[in-house]
């Protein structure tokens, strides 16, 4: 498949390296087309990987991952450009995280609302299914890397798209994708990450996920 | 040991029966000494179960919990009084819900604050642990009704008090629990509430909780 994934740090690549060893056809997103480490990726990777702009991305992918920082993302988003992303799923992999009085963080968009539903309503004619956003970069393709099976989550309003990115889920090796209902979920997924903080500063790594025990 | 439990819903009466179950002395408090929950809850337990006011409560408990409602949980604490608090180890288990608008609901205390803090703040000679917070109260003191182990935490700036509180727990049958560190990680701890809400919604059970794999 082809898949465009917007974004150049630690998550794009992450996303866009796994994604390629899955078998897919990558395009990787900078503000630049000219974004040297979008093309450094796409050198190293060869086969099935290029790189471009944000629209050229989106327009290469029959599915599209936001995976900037989630500062960055409704602009990035605006740049890839709404006609390249209509109908499309939108994997929104994004955290809404403010940084900006230290540490711990804390989430610039506000209680009732998410990143993920701001950019469903920005971009009504996208598919957008929240998922990735609880765990690190270096896990995200990489289950196996945990001693244990642990849990991915994914959420938003249309279900033929969540169930498209379960299956690439799948293919990254996750056995167990629990679908958290429409994209207001995605408040629970990204007030996680506050969770997720606190974890990470009492172990020291962000090497962990979570199982949920029933 | 003695311990006072502030509060007469589910939270509050799961919390005090499980400790009347390990051998404590509990004393449940309410607004009235009067109130008919506390009065039938130390009625049923028989030995080892009283009940008055949240004064009387907190005077009474070597450690005290704070189990009602967020809303209301620094109202009972004053009405605790802090001279009752004082020194004292004061495990918070109520989570700052604001269902005002609805569901999923959102939290009441704002970007960079928890309700723990606000309680460590206004009551500064109280040890305040929080704890428990992050699970429906019928699990609270039954780990074992769940299927496979999971993981409880705390957070709080006094080590010994939430080595106490790690104790309580053990007796209650939790086998790992994780220190998050000081009071500050209430935020990820209250946080979490808007996923546990995520993941209700979609098991339509309350009955689960999480284990930390790494």
């Amino acid at each position: 498949m082809k898949i465009g994934v917007l974004g150049t740090g630690t998550v794009g690549s992450a996303i866009a390296t796994r994604l390629v060893k899955a078998g897919h056809e990558v395009r990787m997103g900078a503000r630049d087309s000219g974004n040297a480490k979008a093309k450094a990726w796409a050198a190293g990777e060869g086969k099935g990987a290029s790189h471009g702009d944000f629209a050229a991305a989106a327009d290469f992918g029959e599915i599209v991952f936001s995976a900037t920082l989630g500062e960055a993302a409704l602009d990035a988003l605006k740049a890839a450009g709404p006609a390249n992303l209509r109908g499309k799923v939108l994997v929104d992999v994004s955290n809404p995280i403010d940084s900006s009085k230290g540490m711990p963080p804390a989430l610039f968009t506000g209680p009732g609302d998410s990143l993920g539903e701001r950019i469903q309503r920005e971009f009504p004619d996208a598919r957008v299914v929240k998922a990735l956003n609880t765990i690190t970069a270096s896990l995200m393709g990489h289950p196996e890397h945990l001693h244990a099976d642990s849990d991915l989550f994914v959420c938003g309003n249309d279900a033929d798209a969540k169930a498209r990115v379960q299956v690439l889920l799948g293919e990254f090796g996750w056995k167990t994708v629990h679908d958290l209902g429409d994209i207001r979920s995605a408040r629970g997924m990204e007030a996680y990450l506050l969770f997720w903080f606190a974890l990470y500063g009492a172990q020291k790594t962000t090497g962990f996920n979570i199982r949920i025990v029933r």
